[in-house]
């Protein structure tokens, strides 16, 4: 053990998405301690003595945004950069989720002077490594589409099969095969087709789809994995 | 951010396994100065305040076991359960790795009394909250052998099938299909059949096969993913 008496600070940080019909964003604050800096970051702040991680994560997007998760996912503790920091040595543990941001006007709480959504492409350099952190978070949440239905919670109950496509399209950033997408989608059987039609666009009304939850815990349970590949 | 100074350590924790023809080790020590158990324990301690995450976990590692791994992975920061360590609030950061352990005998350093690779069938109940990280780490391990090669370095360089399979039921920790395993293994085009062969017990002998890394990489930038089911 270290013979001189450890000062490192220990923070959370949270990335939150949002996603809304063909935009990704993310919620970013104006910090109103940071006097020096005039620079967006990622909510986030000092662990308490007597609070658990998840609630640091949890207390501080609230305080800063006024927003809530119903899940935050750890994603990675950023320890490595003794200087990320330039207030002292801060190890920061990293946790992000992905919301429908709809009815979530985010209000910039004690700490913050400033929070809002950011479209992805429009995020500007960031405080500390944020802009780092953000960037695998993303790559994160990229890679998740491809094994975990994380998307479902995303779109309204019932849904044409472009809205999914969309999504996917979106949040990967890249055009996707779509007659491979469907075919593979639907190939799992976790998506039921409703009797209802939405009409889109001039085209034909489009067959609406529901997911199956408990088919798909049902498809995990006996290992399943829902993976999708991208040509 | 907080009004009170923060009381808080950070440790970092290792789960180093060790595979060898069938079997799964662990690599777990005795603290020399947690007076009050007789517990065994992961390798690990505090971060000192000069060297990253990523330093401290290699040093405590070669300080308390005499053993050094290439790549340690980032497992998941337990901070969550405030009483995990009864002298006081720390957070760890726990990274794992595996290696092939032949030649690798622990020696307990300055820190540990003792060293020792332990099947993981045998492992006894560990100290603070060390059975859990290592079965979440355990869990990881099994996960990753769907998704990555990382069973192919601790191979000979030219094995006989036999042994792959045998990785793969030794930690899973379960019989496979070894009809589709062969399958799929050999559908991915990442193992090369070299012209020799291995007399193997009583059997005719056995084709000696190769890991071909440069397909492999080649593969992974073309958005393969690497993905075995076992039903």
């Amino acid at each position: 053990m270290s013979k001189t008496l450890q000062n490192i600070k220990l923070a959370v940080d949270a990335i939150v998405f949002g996603y809304q019909q063909n935009e990704l964003n993310v919620l970013l604050i104006k910090q109103k301690f940071d006097g020096d800096t005039d620079q967006w970051a990622l909510p986030g702040g000092l662990v308490q003595n007597e609070e658990s991680l998840t609630e640091a994560v949890n207390r501080e997007l609230l305080e800063e945004t006024g927003i809530q998760l119903q899940y935050l996912e750890q994603l990675y503790t950023f320890g490595d950069q003794l200087d990320r920091d330039h207030r002292g040595r801060v190890v920061t543990v990293a946790y992000f989720g992905i919301v429908n941001p709809k009815g979530m006007e985010p209000a910039a709480g004690s700490d913050a002077d400033e929070a809002h959504w950011f479209p992805i492409s429009e995020v500007p350099i960031l405080a500390f490594d944020h802009t780092k952190i953000l960037d695998v978070a993303l790559t994160r949440l990229q890679a998740k589409l491809n094994y975990q239905p994380i998307g479902f919670d995303l779109l309204d109950e019932q849904f044409p099969f472009s809205d999914l496509e969309s999504l996917y399209r979106t949040i990967l950033g890249k055009e996707i095969d779509r007659r491979n997408f469907r075919k593979k989608i639907l190939s799992f059987g976790i998506l039921e087709e409703t009797n209802e039609k939405r009409k889109i666009g001039s085209g034909r009304p489009a067959t609406l789809f529901k997911f199956n939850k408990n088919k798909y815990k049902e498809l995990e349970q006996e290992g399943f994995s829902f993976e999708i590949k991208f040509a």
